[in-house]
């Protein structure tokens, strides 16, 4: 770990030297008080339901107040959060989605100083049935209207989207009959994924586009090199670890890393939970396969999780490559009822959401700081990349903090 | 199985109506004696270190009664021989390649009626050592001289190659350090395959090029998409199954070929192999790894071998992609010292050899046949496609029956 220490605070932070000056000249001698406001990194978690609720006015008493817990530990913690998309719920009557919906929930969350991601807008799972009496043909334009719909509606709001969902899996997944993996049997995973890539680059252009899946054996690194060879431009690579038979442990992430950073674009890590009691069973194959009742948080595997969460994080904060740890479900009960939160049901923290909280917001942020100006108005600190606020006196401006190494800034007052 | 056996027929025959005439005027109420020669379909297996040396005139005594026993049985069952070129085996001193040794066995399996494909031409596996001082340029620029020199001076006797081999692994395998796992890694699994299927088919534009691999997972299937997306011509796909762990069984093979028929091009069963022995246990992953001094082939285990055999030669030549099947090690004791063959250490015959032969050489196999032409000269059979013999009197000719259906041909005398 103290190596993974040392590789973090070289790829991720800055040598500041700032300059302050009024009107051309140095402001010397002076005090000033200096603070992160925000990680460049995204550190983030999924929706929330109940957050979903409450800000479309549909909560009160104690399940507003339960959601507004919640939302007060999501906004401690995180600067990202990523959207539902899913096509029967967006869609479930055709030609009634729930836009309205899902904009309120973006809109609060921009509000908020989040990052906001869509998720996803072509997957095969939850796809509406009304797709299945239609001709392939038909699926392929009311799927690439869907893309135009939603990228338009939320464009301002959302820039960074995961296109594509599970790709490897989609042309031979056999679970059930649906219009996606039809759609991709025919065209064949790569020019699928042209198609909705190029469809969604050209309604946005500014959008951050990312092909998502949880294999990452070599059939998706294959799959990543095919698109690539046949000029599929896709921006990030996406990773979902979903733990719940057990934490890979530093080593399996590291060989993952190995494999996929020879792509030389970012890799977000997508969806990502690790289980505070009991492991699923090793011979599930599909996670969703696993229902149960009850699955319990433990005291135990609280306390073995929350040094998983710290070895996790740190392992991924360490490699370069990576932009962006997305927490799948905050609190307990969410998917699969595992207890996979960060909080438990009652949104009270667990150890560590609490570790997590002292990195994020401890280790690796600048709190409040006290300096003083030299003769020629600089000051010097050494903070993580993101967003900083300087104070003098009543006066306050920000500054970003955008490169690692030996970071120049120049503010004016 | 009564299914397969329709299927076999439907895909697999032909009803021929055969017209015979002399300078242009029918041959009519003749007795005729139709056989067949060749089947059209690859019925094969590996060269056999034993046949190198007889070739080669390294045996004499009691090894070469063997060697001689083992060519007359692998004649009498099979009409295709793979041929070895493991770089490291064929050149293990720069400079010094062993093509007269492997020529000499090319001619006689081509003197004897056997289409004959030459294994592997880039493989990250059996590598020669001396590659390893070089740079990747230069590891290259060997391989595809390497190319150019083996296809040159087999081109008469080998228009058959796998050109790549194991590309899924190749540039992940951690087992040593090779030349190829290199060379790779910088330039992809699919612009190395590109490189690789370019150079020998400028050398022998009129060779078929196998893209081989034991890995059946999506991710093989989506290299492939990759390198059709790439415009990289892949003549056949090939399949190795080495069956070591067990047989697949129906169900699954008919899996894989669903998953690799989309692509619309042939199948080889480059490699399978089924066991008469104890299973290797299923935890080993290289079945390299499996090293034992004894494994000897067991009466119960012949019999099961042989059900197994008819269920996949059956399984395979029923579906209408495939056109070749190898099976590796015709005697026990080849490769990893394993009971997979068709006959025993002494070559006489298992139970599965003697019912592949009943299969091949009897129920999809015209034996010599009477029959007496119509009034215009017509005959009818129906027969596996393939070379036939025609006999009057003493007089003999030979017609190909190359299409499954109905099938006219003309033969004059």
């Amino acid at each position: 770990m103290d190596d993974l220490d040392l590789t973090i605070c070289r790829n991720r932070t800055a040598n500041v030297t700032g300059t302050l000056s009024h009107q051309g000249i140095p402001v010397s001698h002076q005090d000033i008080l200096v603070k992160q406001k925000k990680h460049r990194f995204l550190f983030g978690s999924n929706w929330g339901e109940s957050t979903l609720a409450l800000v479309n006015g549909e909560l009160s008493g104690r399940e507003k107040e339960l959601a507004e817990l919640r939302n007060e530990h999501f906004l401690q913690l995180f600067n990202q959060a990523t959207l539902p998309f899913y096509w029967s719920r967006f869609e479930p009557q055709r030609g009634q989605p729930q836009t309205q919906r899902i904009l309120n929930v973006a809109r609060w969350y921009v509000n908020h100083n989040c990052e906001v991601k869509g998720h996803p807008l072509c997957w095969h799972t939850l796809t509406p049935d009304w797709l299945l009496t239609m001709s392939n043909q038909e699926i392929l334009r009311v799927q690439l209207d869907r893309i135009q719909r939603e990228v338009s509606n939320f464009a301002g709001l959302i820039s960074l989207w995961d296109v594509v969902n599970e790709a490897v899996i989609m042309p031979i997944y056999d679970r059930y009959d649906n219009g996606i993996t039809r759609l991709c049997r025919e065209l064949g995973r790569i020019e699928l994924i042209r198609t909705m890539f190029e469809t969604t680059r050209t309604i946005n252009p500014q959008a951050t586009l990312v092909l998502n899946d949880f294999d990452v054996s070599p059939a998706y690194e294959i799959l990543i090199e095919g698109c690539f060879t046949a000029a599929v431009q896709i921006d990030v690579i996406g990773i979902q670890t979903h733990m719940h038979q057990g934490y890979w442990g530093i080593e399996r992430i590291q060989r993952v890393l190995e494999r996929f950073e020879r792509f030389n674009i970012p890799i977000h890590f997508t969806e990502n939970s690790i289980v505070s009691g009991h492991l699923m069973p090793p011979e599930i194959i599909d996670l969703n396969d696993y229902q149960v009742s009850e699955w319990p948080s433990t005291p135990d595997g609280e306390q073995i999780q929350a040094q998983e969460v710290v070895s996790l994080y740190k392992t991924l904060l360490a490699h370069p490559a990576v932009q962006a740890i997305t927490w799948w479900e905050l609190s307990d009960g969410g998917w699969l009822n595992a207890p996979a939160g960060l909080l438990r049901r009652d949104h009270s923290c667990k150890p560590a959401y609490d570790e997590l909280l002292n990195l994020i917001k401890g280790e690796w942020w600048l709190s409040p700081t006290r300096m003083v100006t030299d003769a020629n108005g600089k000051f010097f600190c050494k903070g993580f990349l993101g967003e900083y606020e300087l104070s003098i006196g009543h006066q306050k401006c920000t500054f970003s903090v955008p490169e690692k190494g030996e970071a120049s800034i120049s503010i004016s007052l």
